[in-house]
């Protein structure tokens, strides 16, 4: 049977007269766009131009919510309700579900962004109002989790469509955390490592830790960072990489349920 | 033939701790709400209220997008090129959308705003500008403009649905345009003046200008101010004075075309 | 020696379109207005007319710095990092000082609000932080604090400027915290028993806890809700109470280094 | 006599996790920088920066207030009352005042951004709403004004201490007003041809157009542009051109009063 992968990264998150990373390249790489909605990143303008540039170079839309704070860039962690953040979700994904449709697209997956998703990494009930918010408005769209953190235990339960999501570029602990970024190693730099790390873990069905240990995970998807000189050079490194392994690159369908963790 | 017509008001209009007028009242009078899109009054919890309310009492619900100027209340002009205009409203019009289905109701019209529908009902570019990025996003959402100015030249030339709107407590030039505010006369703050004055218009399909012209219009929903002391009171006896002359109330439907100005 | 203490309350919370509070009466009643700096609260213009009549009616300005989060009104806790703190009290504290200066007032004393206030309270590094922010700007200001909370520790340490702070609607738990709102008794609605009380305590310099425990504090201003139907009316009541008992109410003057606890 | 003049840029233009312009290369270059003031761009930690830079270089510092509009940059036209002018030019300078003071400088001039200063240009009572802003929060401050426009009307009539400024790489019409940005030649990108022409116009204290005429002007302050690649390579060439031409640079003074315009 065919392997194949999905390849994310975050993008229009220039906001008003400041840009911000290569979306135009990466688009050349990666088959699922996240992108900001106007929170903690990008205005209507910028998701716009972002959502025409993916349909025309046929890349997967997804929204991308985070805290409303644009000079904290959703990376500071705000403690809102449950209720609110549900409405949060459901604003954003809005938005963004109008701005893809009028550019002919239309948004098929959801990530949340920052601190938003870091917090709810940990903390199902949270991840689960933010999930909630979303089945609300489209009961079908793929919700993009980080791969065995509590982000999967909220879909899970939810029993909704979502797809797993790994690192490039990060290590891993062998609990399934990252390793810390002030830790030697913790964060890949080197890109020809990155892409022979990501063929074996897709070809694994697991995240392999930095001891070696094999975690059957759902791999879905890669996360490819947007920002950063090397950014593209590492995204085109790894996508190389898992074409020449014989892994294709194409968007993720979803899955339902709890993964197999034989 | 049975006679009617919609009564919208504003509404979700407060934000964060501070509330604004009486959406609850108002909604068991009316037809229609606009309700606020965050970026001039609402956010999404209000928004979120005040749609659940709408839907549990059978009102159809209306986008009411404005200038991203929260602190003037979308009244302050501001210059955005038109482009930008078109997204400005495909975002607020997604939220409201995601909003309502999460609640089980539908955005089923659009009205502006604010300065924004001021500069817009003076400035027939201006409003298409704004109306397309509606319909690129619904192309079946009923626009409602102010009968007779350049908004509604602007969905004349759309070919979209809309309908036309008329105040119920402002006098009219004999151009159509509202008598200036300045002037003796120009707010009609007698709740059963306004109630004759609209079963009149509504019976004559007209706007009856102060000094008694009839100016033939679409009389298809009529404005009914959310806020201030009288504006439930005011609300209440309009509707009932329609009630009584035999003029049902209900949503419009949207018509599409120039109106007959035989 | 006579007796003397300071009324203080929060002011200046209206925002663009959106009133709040009955400023106007209560600067009739207070000594000390907290006026927020337009980050969850207050804006250029409500805060030039609050100032301007707090320096009519001769009650003493301060700036009431907060959270960047209007949505939330400032009670949402916010990780921000102390640096960023630091800048974020120094830029809403000018902004202050200008109001104040350009209606021939000045802002002699700060006070933290909501989430940032209730952090501090429990974090001395935190609210040394902030109030290093407001040191760096003006050596001379009185640093409001919450009695027998970390925000006390935190002046201590830095030898500035300050005045102790109790509520006069709220009850105390024997170490000095404040019963928790979701019990009995935590808040008091009796305009009368809020006033004995703030005589009790004044005149023992001493918080007086439920189980009628005395903690030595520095009793030097009593916080005033400025919100809610009754608030006025226990405004006036404690200020008729104190008077009554022979308590002068005037600004504070500040005091420097730790309060004696014997 | 010696011949001197000042050579100013805009920056702290960043915002958040946005970097914008090349500050730290320009405040070599520049006597006095115009900073952001959190409005249209810069936040309170860039200020911070931005100001600790100025006074190690031992720069002159500016408030640079513009528009509440971070998207639009301050570039779109808002329409605020003249009342509420005052007052946002008011918040703004106190709030860089602060943050100057917290980092051991001061700040001395002020200088309107974007689409503020342009209808203010053109409108004496709009510039002098904002400058009346200013001088209550300090009367000393020196205004910049663009040389020969309203702007320079308004200080004249208030009497108050003001700076004129003229444009490196900008074309002038004979009634001083600048050459269109649509017609060729209306900016200037030759950075030897801007150096020269700014020797002459600051020998002969005059605007000289395009045509050659020559229109006597306070020629106190060049503006340089801080954003676009060749900006510090044509601030660095204008400077050595004045620095050769024996005109030494440093902060204006400020003066009072009309122009001598024999």
């Amino acid at each position: 049977m065919e392997m194949h992968v999905d390849l994310n990264a975050d993008m229009g998150e220039s906001f008003g007269p400041w840009p911000m990373g290569s979306d135009a390249e990466l688009l050349d790489v990666i088959t699922s766009a996240n992108v900001a909605c106007g929170f903690h990143a990008g205005d209507w303008d910028v998701m716009a131009d972002t959502m025409a540039l993916a349909v025309e170079k046929d890349v997967g839309i997804g929204a991308h919510p985070g805290f409303p704070d644009l000079q904290g860039f959703g990376r500071r962690k705000m403690q809102i309700p449950q209720d609110s953040l549900r409405n949060l979700v459901r604003y954003q994904l809005g938005a963004a579900q109008a701005m893809a449709r009028s550019v002919g697209g239309m948004v098929r997956h959801l990530k949340l962004h920052g601190a938003l998703a870091n917090m709810a990494s940990e903390d199902a009930e949270m991840a689960q109002a933010c999930y909630e918010g979303a089945l609300s408005v489209d009961p079908d769209i793929i919700i993009m989790v980080l791969a065995a953190t509590q982000q999967q235990a909220a879909v899970e339960a939810l029993g909704c469509r979502w797809a797993g999501e790994i690192f490039a570029d990060r290590a891993y602990n062998d609990d399934a955390t990252l390793v810390d970024r002030s830790l030697s190693g913790a964060v890949i730099h080197d890109a020809d490592l990155a892409g022979r790390r990501m063929v074996e873990m897709v070809k694994a069905g697991a995240i392999i830790t930095e001891s070696g240990k094999h975690i059957p995970a759902a791999v879905d998807t890669i996360c490819l960072h947007g920002d950063g000189k090397t950014a593209v050079q590492i995204a085109q490194t790894v996508r190389s990489a898992l074409s020449d392994a014989g892994v294709s690159l194409r968007r993720f369908e979803g899955r339902q349920g709890a993964i197999n963790k034989t």
